[in-house]
This record gives C-alpha cells, sequence and structure tokens, in this order.
C-alpha cells in the first residue's frame, strides 16, 4: 500500500452498520482517497447520492482490483465466500482487514493464500439495529479493534491497517485467532445464545398463558434485545464458534446452578455479600468502560 | 377511604424510585391531597423541600395513624417487617397497598389481618437504578399494575385503589399471589439471576486473564446490566421468590442445553430458521410494549 492516504483507493465490501460507519469514518478525515462501495446495486445508488461513497457498484471483482485497501465487513459465512474471489483479484501490495465476529475460520483461509496480505480484524463495537441507518463516523471511537495476522505475509500490512484505524478512532489489539474466539464465546456469543434461550423460553410459556406477556417489561426486554441481532450476523457466529461457545455454555450452566443452590440454600446474609459483590464488579467494569449502556 | 380524593391524607412510606415516582405522579394530577413521606430524615427533608410530599417523617406510626390511602414502597423484606407495625396502626376505612416485587409472603402476612384493608400491588415499571433520583412521574404510565387482593376485606378498597392507579396512568391486573410469583419468576427474577451469572463468569475469567474485560462491549453490558439492581429489593426477590425461580432455572437450562445442541448438530437451515422465529416474536413483543428499549 502506498503511504500517503492522499492517493489511497479504499474498497468497502458490505455497507451495513460496520462497513457503513467505516466509510463514514474515513469520509470524516477525507485526506482524498477514493472509498468505492460494493453492496446490492439499491443499497449503494443511495450512498453514492449521499457521497458516503465515491464510487458504487455491485460487481466484486472489477472494484476490488482498484482497491489499495479492501475492508470486507459482511456477515462471517460471507466472508468465507467471498474472500477466495477477492484474494484472487488484490493486485500487488493491496490489503485485506475484515470484520467478522469470529476469526479462527477466517484466519484458516487467510493461510490457504500466503502471498497476499490478508489481516483479521473484530470491532468491539455495533450493535443489533442492523444496516447502513444504524452506521455512525464514531462507531468504533475508543474502541477495541482486534487484529489478527495469520501469516508473515500479512505483518507488511501491519503499519497501514494500524494507520486506517488510527483514522477512525479506534483501538488495535493484537491477539490469535484462536484466543480471539474462546474471549468472545463469553463476551458475545453465549450473551446471544443465553438472549435467544429466554426469547423462546418467554415465547413457550406465553403460547400456554398471554399473561406473561403482559409481565414483559424493560428488564426482560433488555435482556433478550440481542435475539434482534441480524439473522445471517447470527447464523455466522453460532456456525463458526461453536465448539468454544459449548464450553462456555457448560461453564455458563455450571455457575447459574451454583448461584441458584446459593439462593436456595446460602442464607440472606451470604446472598447479600454475592449479590452486592457481583454489583461493585459490574460498577467498576461500566465506569471503566466509559460507556453509556443501552 | 373517602370518595373525594380532595380530602386525602396519603402516606407513602419508601421514596425510592417507586415511591418517588408514585408521589410525583399524584402531585401532577394536584387534587389537594395531603402527602406524607416517610422514610430516613435526610430522604425526605429534602423531598419536602421540593415539595415532592407535604409533610416528612421518619416516624412511621404517627404518619400511619394520620392516613387514608398508605403506599408502601420499600423492597420486599422490608415489607414484610413493616407491614404488621403499619396495619396495627391504620384508622378503620383506611386502605394499604405495597408495591413488593413478589406477592406470595406478603400476601400471606397480610391474611394474618383481616379486619384491615391490605392490598398486594407490583407495578411493571422500574428500572435498575434506585432511589429518588430515577423517580418519574410518568413511570407508570400505560405499564401493568398487578394487583392482588389476599382477603374478603381487602375488596373494600377495590374501587379507591382502581381509581388512584387511573390517576397514576397505570393499568389495573388482578392476579392471584401465586401466579404473579410464577410468572415475574419468568419475567424478572431468572433474567436477574441470569445476569448474576453472567457477571460473576465474566469476572472468573477476567480474574484469570485481563483480556477479557477487552472485549467486553455494549451486548455484554446490556445483558448484566440488571446486576446493578438495588442490593436490597435483589435479595428481596431471591428470598422470597427462590422455588418458583428454582422451577424456571430448571426450564431455562434445558432450554439452553436444547438450543447449543442445535447449534453443534442442527445444521444451517435449522439454525437459521430458529434465529428468525425468534427475532420476529421478540420484534412483534417490543411493537406490542410501544416501549424503547433500554
Amino acid at each position: 500500500m502506498r503511504e500517503k492516504t492522499e492517493e489511497l483507493t479504499v474498497c468497502v465490501v458490505g455497507l451495513g452498520q460496520i462497513g457503513g460507519s467505516f466509510a463514514l469514518a474515513l469520509k470524516e478525515n477525507d485526506e482524498g482517497q477514493t472509498i468505492i462501495g460494493v453492496d446490492r446495486k439499491e443499497v449503494v445508488r443511495k450512498l453514492k447520492r449521499d457521497k458516503v461513497v465515491d464510487e458504487a457498484t455491485d460487481g466484486l471483482e472489477k472494484a476490488v482490483e482498484k482497491a489499495d485497501f479492501i475492508f470486507l465487513s459482511t456477515p462471517v459465512l460471507k466472508i468465507l465466500e467471498l474472500l477466495p474471489r477477492i484474494a484472487a483479484r488484490m493486485k500487488p501490495g493491496a490489503i485485506l482487514l475484515d470484520s467478522g465476529s469470529t476469526k479462527k475460520e477466517i484466519s484458516q483461509l487467510m493461510q490457504e493464500f500466503p502471498d497476499k496480505i490478508l489481516i483479521g480484524g473484530h470491532p468491539m463495537a455495533g450493535r443489533e439495529k442492523a444496516g447502513f441507518e444504524a452506521a455512525l463516523p464514531t462507531l468504533f471511537r475508543k474502541r477495541i479493534f482486534a487484529l489478527i495476522f495469520p501469516t508473515e505475509k500479512s505483518l507488511e500490512g501491519k503499519s497501514a491497517v494500524f494507520k486506517i484505524l488510527e483514522k477512525i478512532g479506534a483501538l488495535p489489539l493484537e491477539i490469535e485467532a484462536e484466543k480471539h474466539d474462546r474471549i468472545v464465546s463469553l463476551t458475545s456469543h453465549l450473551p446471544y445464545l443465553i438472549s435467544l434461550s429466554l426469547s423462546s423460553l418467554a415465547e413457550e410459556f406465553s403460547s400456554k398463558d398471554s399473561l406473561y406477556l403482559d409481565f414483559i417489561a424493560s428488564g426482560f426486554l433488555g435482556m433478550t434485545r440481542l435475539s434482534l441481532t441480524q439473522e445471517e450476523m447470527g447464523l455466522g457466529i453460532l456456525a463458526t464458534n461453536s465448539s468454544a461457545l459449548a464450553e462456555m455454555v457448560d461453564e455458563f450452566v455450571e455457575k447459574l446452578k451454583a448461584i441458584n443452590s446459593l439462593v436456595q440454600k446460602g442464607g440472606r446474609q451470604k446472598i447479600m455479600n454475592f449479590i452486592s459483590g457481583r454489583k461493585s464488579f459490574l460498577s467498576g467494569l461500566m465506569e471503566n468502560k466509559d460507556e453509556s449502556v443501552p
């Protein structure tokens, strides 16, 4: 990749919340780069009209051939499908960074193209809202952006990727793919599965007695909101991180049972101590995250 | 209770989020009633200064003796402690409505005073934020307010309670105490226990490897926010609804395992169908609730 961002051609494949936010963030710091948006025609045409992208197309290959930097921001299964097609067309020195929610399968696939600069990425940003309407130029600001360098060759893109992340305000964090997937199985994928389970349980009970629906309020809705995750994104997560997730489900069930047992037999002081401990852990966490919780 | 609210003396015991919102809502529709606030001195003095209440005291008995209507809005265990003291001092015809999160133990206790008008209540409103600072005059508006009439005598207060709920904009829903507790064990208490378990699991993993903390983002925080529930309220819930909760934990674990098994072996189309089903159930639910999810 050329060092002057002024002359860069950046291709963003998939202009949903993440890809859209990436394009908006680059535009905010416009240094003359050209952004090509690749998505379905009805999506990118509008974005070109609104000047979010400079060029708009649904023709992946031709767009990729022109790009110095490719940001591949579709759901995981789509990334796995598009990556070989893109790798085959990348020009020498071009860099690809993806934003998929899981990294092991993507990294393994990247290793099949050892002469291309393919870098795994995952921003700790975004919400269950999908599509460009949910995109924000500030979405990545002060958020961790996990980076996986799966090959020797991929390291050639390191300084350029760090520069791009600096531009969008994200905080790069290098990590191994397996470790990434194990960690997010706890921090993202288990919560998603729990949310689906809780939705499912409420659906089952309320189908027998609709009174259950009357008692659903903000606490319950907050705990099931992740069930609104875009389906393709959810499927990609579950399909490509199922073994780490299964282990985490076991850990969680053990924990839930232990806490339930404390509630049943622990006595009020012990329960109180437990509640207080978790409350102060979480309060500390939220302060640290400096995040207004949704 | 006299029919003209103009002349009512209302005593609100516990001016946290719920009691404070109740007082604010009555004040908004001020028809000349007198509100006596009972809480710790430092709490009620300020509320009197701000004219949220007309009289302020930490002397429960004397305040109760003057009241036509008593709103008992402390955490459950405190309600169980205060109820006999209040019942002993209520004047003939006076009505008590509580707002505790569980209803079985409170109703059983109310049945020990068959000559007093004691009514169980539980508004489906409020968030994990505690204290008067979190109170809102609109908190109950269009929200279900569960009502339990545990004795023959309690029915004498029915029309007055309906009128008060109309004033604060809440929707009365009569239900039996046991059924109430079974329903909220799913819609409120299980989510709380899950939130605590997830907080606890994250604490355990991050104590071994702090990288876990870096990956915690809005999805996880939304799923653990209920761990911030005021401790006394949380303890009251867990201590007085533990048997219904234990059954619901079993139901949930079964569901979580079944869904995990679908993820492990179900194939992509089946997983996709499952995800889509829950998403559309939850979307429908949220539309119906007409609630901006926190």
